[in-house]
């Protein structure tokens, strides 16, 4: 995986996609969720926003480490994303069932995840809301890319299971980044 | 336009589309933007976060009246969403310049975009991370969406006038709502 300058985070969390969120708690035990409640806050230094449920294994690393990566995984992963979402994290290693690969990052002690075609290194910055909402604010302090997955489709959750998948590309003249 | 069931709002929101947000101010001038940074916080009560930069003129308003309208357009406005975030709000009116009319609300005073197949009044219910990053916390008081619009593509903002339009659906057994 090759670096992706911090200022180009926002064009991968901005459209929406389903991602992935891994943790590691200090005990040593690594485990991914899938996560579509997550927003842009600031593009720099790259700030995310996102929920993550207190029924969620990984909200109590996340809360304690304060570390965490969000992987974004193309269309090809959709039945390995869903078979995370649906497999509780307490008694299970997420990744072995998922056939998911944890690498080592380099700012934080949760895995990247090597199928990905982006990883972003995070740290929460931002608590102020999370015992009323569970969300979190998110620093992106490394951004990975994947240069062999160039055109990734990235897919979108739209309840139960069901997902719609990037289309075309369109283009407008703008003004905003 | 018909009700839309408040438990089914976030399936309208979670795949991260480009929306509209109205506001009105006390002085009684109504205004539209273009959003991409938005996310579901809660399911039931519907509860929506939101970033308004101070830089928009909409942020006065939402913070003065705590109250907005969520607007979602399908692929056929993304020219005259374009136009919403291509013009200042300050010296315009962005509905006429943006071909959009505005209606009349039922349980706020921002208007809902007729030509939007759906409509979420909303209200402002946390304010803590608005002086940081601009972060309003929204309930979802009252959902509208409009039948004759069944299926609608929406899209997805990839930065600088970029949009990927909603492809194909794809199907999965899942345990998540």
């Amino acid at each position: 995986m090759k670096d992706l300058p911090l200022a180009e985070v926002y064009r991968l969390i901005e459209p929406g996609p389903v991602v992935l969120l891994t943790t590691r708690s200090r005990q040593g035990r690594a485990n991914v969720m899938a996560m579509s409640w997550h927003m842009m806050v600031e593009i720099a230094p790259p700030t995310i926003a996102c929920v993550v449920s207190s029924n969620d294994f990984s909200f109590f690393p996340l809360r304690q480490t304060k570390e965490c990566v969000i992987a974004l995984p193309a269309v090809e992963l959709a039945e390995r994303v869903v078979k995370v979402g649906n497999c509780p994290g307490r008694d299970t290693d997420k990744f072995a069932t998922a056939w998911l690969t944890p690498l080592r990052a380099e700012q934080v002690s949760a895995p990247l995840v090597a199928e990905c075609f982006a990883n972003l290194e995070c740290r929460v910055v931002d608590t102020r809301l999370v015992d009323r909402y569970n969300l979190f604010v998110l620093e992106v302090l490394k951004a990975w890319i994947d240069p062999a997955q160039p055109k990734p489709k990235t897919i979108h959750h739209i309840g139960n299971g069901a997902f719609v998948v990037d289309g075309e590309v369109i283009h407008f003249e703008s003004l905003i980044p």
